[in-house]
């Protein structure tokens, strides 16, 4: 195989009481990469259309997650990457994970495998840590492995795939906003209550349990973030409104998408998946902030080949 | 039915990572206990056995979580309630548990069980109310419904069973030390870093995740606390000591039972659990402590009917 084109989606992290730790993978909204095997040793950004990102392989987070797959194979050959940005830089749906996951995954492709998906997440982690200047893995690892992730630790990696329930839909808003990851940080207090971080446990534990057991009654109680969402939501425009109608229109739950500014809510079937979004779309409609929503439901797969040549 | 003879489990509370919400029920160890239906109207203590515990009705565990479940239903009869105490106060393994919940099973079976044991955690609740000044449920909750129980949420309070995987076997070891619940509340710190509650909530979402794929490996890379137990187990004689010799012999993680001094591990198969309470004899025969070790599968069903007469 000397190409392949690859579908690299979009992703949410930090779903409410799982902050840092849970993420899942969407299905309607990703980027396209093309990668081709060439002659000449090393990586090349050879095309971005989408988005104004660095071609410096080493200041590009799919150049740095593709170096760092490559430090562990040596190749007597090496790689063109094009990038088709569809997500947005800085929505807080995992742009950079899916440039660094599809960079990662495309190449292990073309060098036949060598690593599983559940091994390529420590590489698109290094394209991370360019992005944000800590190596996470809450977005990466549900790009690469689709449906939800739980990133249990760190010291050794240690990411855990769980199926979602299948009538599960995501639907998410993208105020089209600038709101700096590392600014995001700052808001955060090192320290917390032992009882808000109990009750957050506790809904971690019972969300998990709904996500095995299928149970939506469950996954709604437990959709909640106490700790985080009280701290950085204030930076989010209508995210007050937008959460109490999609509440009161089915959601199962509604937090904030990564580190925003983007919202997302969960939701049992796409009817009323899509009753979330024209309600979202109503409030939305009367300021003057562009916005996207989208309606996927939860992608079991991750990234996907789109079509590959020899 | 006139009168109905249970056995009322012991159970581990806190487990590790799971702190105040995740609680096991053994089966090896427990009450006994006997009520029958009387004509007088009323609850009464009527025989204690294994321990010295008050027989006023409204100090006694048993009786508080009798009374809370009559304040629902109204009956022109009473019980007598004769409790023979196998687990001893203030161990850690849930013995005020074991009364409140036997008390509420027992008259719940003698009228025709008009609750589910879900239900009757909420009086259990009353009677641990009465033994450590809060009304937890992470014993009660074990104890009535057997496996391994989270509990959610209190308001309103939200319990949820979860199956333990069929191969899982506790070691309890308890040292036959003094320590108050209360004072052990005390060294708790009121705020905790953001970074621990992080790793921790990852942890419980990764032994949930195990108890529900039969992960032991999962399981094991789970079981941590670093948020109570530095806290706690230097209060604890040889607890550093007895959790490295039980990590080594093959123990899947090791914690401390409630709030002490009781500690537990979990273990694959009865053999590693069997070896895990021969190591832990060893350690303690040196000291000059009395101690108990139990070691139990952990029971599937809760508390059991011993027999009922009409």
């Amino acid at each position: 195989m000397n190409s392949i084109k690859l579908f690299c989606p979009a992703t949410v992290a930090n779903i409410c009481c799982g902050f840092d730790v849970l993420g899942l993978c969407l299905s309607t909204i990703g980027d396209e990469m093309i990668i081709h095997k060439t002659q000449e040793k090393g990586v090349r950004i050879t095309k971005i259309t989408g988005d104004d990102l660095p071609f410096e392989t080493e200041r590009n987070v799919a150049g740095v997650a593709a170096l760092a797959l490559l430090k562990e194979i040596k190749t007597d050959f090496g790689f063109d990457i094009e990038i088709h940005k569809k997500i947005k830089a800085g929505s807080g749906i995992g742009s950079s994970a899916a440039s660094a996951s599809g960079a990662v995954f495309g190449i292990n492709e073309l060098l036949g495998k060598p690593f599983s998906r559940k091994e390529l997440v420590q590489f698109a982690m290094k394209g991370e840590a360019l992005a944000s200047g800590s190596e996470h893995a809450d977005n990466v690892a549900p790009a690469l492995l689709g449906g939800f992730t739980l990133v249990r630790g760190y010291n050794p990696l240690d990411v855990i795939r769980i199926e979602s329930p299948s009538e599960l839909y995501a639907t998410v808003i993208h105020p089209q906003i600038e709101l700096k990851t590392s600014e995001m940080r700052v808001v955060l207090k090192p320290e917390i209550s032992l009882k808000s971080a109990i009750s957050q446990w506790g809904n971690l534990g019972g969300l998990i349990a709904g996500l095995y057991t299928e149970d939506y009654d469950l996954i709604q109680r437990s959709l909640h973030d106490e700790i985080i969402e009280p701290l950085r939501s204030p930076f989010i425009p209508n995210f007050d409104l937008i959460k109490k109608a999609a509440l009161e229109n089915g959601a199962l739950g509604c937090g904030i998408s990564g580190s925003g500014p983007s919202i997302f809510t969960l939701n049992k079937g796409i009817e009323t998946a899509k009753n979330v979004a024209f309600v979202m779309n109503e409030l939305f409609y009367k300021t003057d902030i562009p916005f996207e929503i989208h309606v996927s439901k939860i992608d079991p797969q991750g990234i996907q080949i789109i079509n590959q040549e020899n």
